[in-house]
């Protein structure tokens, strides 16, 4: 039996570095497959279509959510984002693992639907430096900055319903963190039942064979 | 607050390669302190007193029994085996890691009494796998052997009181699944209560800043 993917959500406040850490995880880990969402917001420069999202309008996207199109979708700072389902689905189902990066809202309305993944929350070393990183982004107008602030910090208490922490002071450390854990839920005993179930398939014929 | 070390207990049947494989580990993580069981069994060949076992006689273990001085032990195969609890206890407040290698009625002792654990089960890739090693050890009678087969087989019925598997199909690969299982557990939410209060609190002073 083909073993499924696993379903890797990377999540966190506005400013903890998601977004870097998951490009320098993927640059080495280049079998993942990353999950990208859809939305309805304008490009910040440099973001390309199909890479850092699919751009897309109002009407198409609130087509794809009257289909059932998404795995999670959410209206945040007056943009649509989410998931395309299919995508994900098929790649677990053909044993590869999908890296999801999304906000929080979105995350913990994957974990409704989709327990069995990982969930992992990017955290910024201090509330400081969170602050700093913020506006170190230099792209958004001040009364923006203060949403983002806000929501930064009413988003620390969701950290309770993830499965982990990752501390992003160093990127290529969290990157390596985040491998670690993928290894780790790999190994969990309530993720090989079938390996286990196997060997005790084995044990059931070898002790036949010393009857 | 000085972070606490995490005790990790690497268990498994008998010829699963636990030994080799915590070796391999300690080797590439030698911070890693390994806690020395005590036993009365006889030495085999090669085993150095104080680094494989502490070897010590029945009188001496059943006065420690007295004492508490165990974190379990257990008599196994006519010989006993046990913790020595003071140890651990010290290395872990002292924010060591502490690696633990016993059989698995130890391994569920220590885990009634210290379930924030991490408890890794060693397993070969098949059951004649198994089979193959127990008897290439060859430093056993036939009694032995066929005594140490049935006990391998109805051990595997308690995998499913750990919390990892790991199998044993390279040594090398099986220590390096220990290093992630670890790095992993050191990054669960609730293995880092103090970490994020810690954040809420700078969340706090960020927003009283801000009123």
């Amino acid at each position: 039996m083909k073993r499924k993917g696993l379903l890797i959500v990377v999540s966190g406040p506005s400013g903890a570095g998601k977004g870097t850490v998951c490009r320098e995880f993927l640059r080495n880990n280049p079998e993942t497959v990353l999950s990208i969402s859809m939305t309805t917001r304008q490009p910040r420069r440099g973001e390309v279509d199909g890479e850092n999202y699919f751009f897309t309008d109002v009407a198409t996207f609130e087509n794809m959510i009257e289909e059932g199109g998404f795995l999670e979708y959410a209206k945040v700072y007056g943009n649509y984002y989410g998931t395309p389902k299919s995508f994900v689905k098929e790649n677990l189902m053909a044993g590869r693992d999908v890296i999801l990066e999304i906000d929080i809202q979105g995350a913990l309305k994957v974990k409704e639907k989709f327990d069995e993944g990982v969930f992992i929350f990017i955290v910024p070393p201090t509330m400081e430096e969170l602050k700093r990183r913020i506006q170190g982004r230099g792209t958004e107008t001040s009364e923006e900055l203060l949403r983002r602030f806000n929501s930064a910090y009413q988003e620390i208490n969701f950290i309770t319903r993830y499965n982990y922490i990752v501390i992003n002071d160093s990127v290529k450390e969290a990157a390596k963190k985040i491998e670690a854990i993928i290894t780790a839920e790999k190994c969990r005993v309530d993720r090989n039942k079938d390996f286990y179930t196997s060997l005790q398939g084995g044990i059931d014929n070898a002790l036949s064979f010393n009857r």
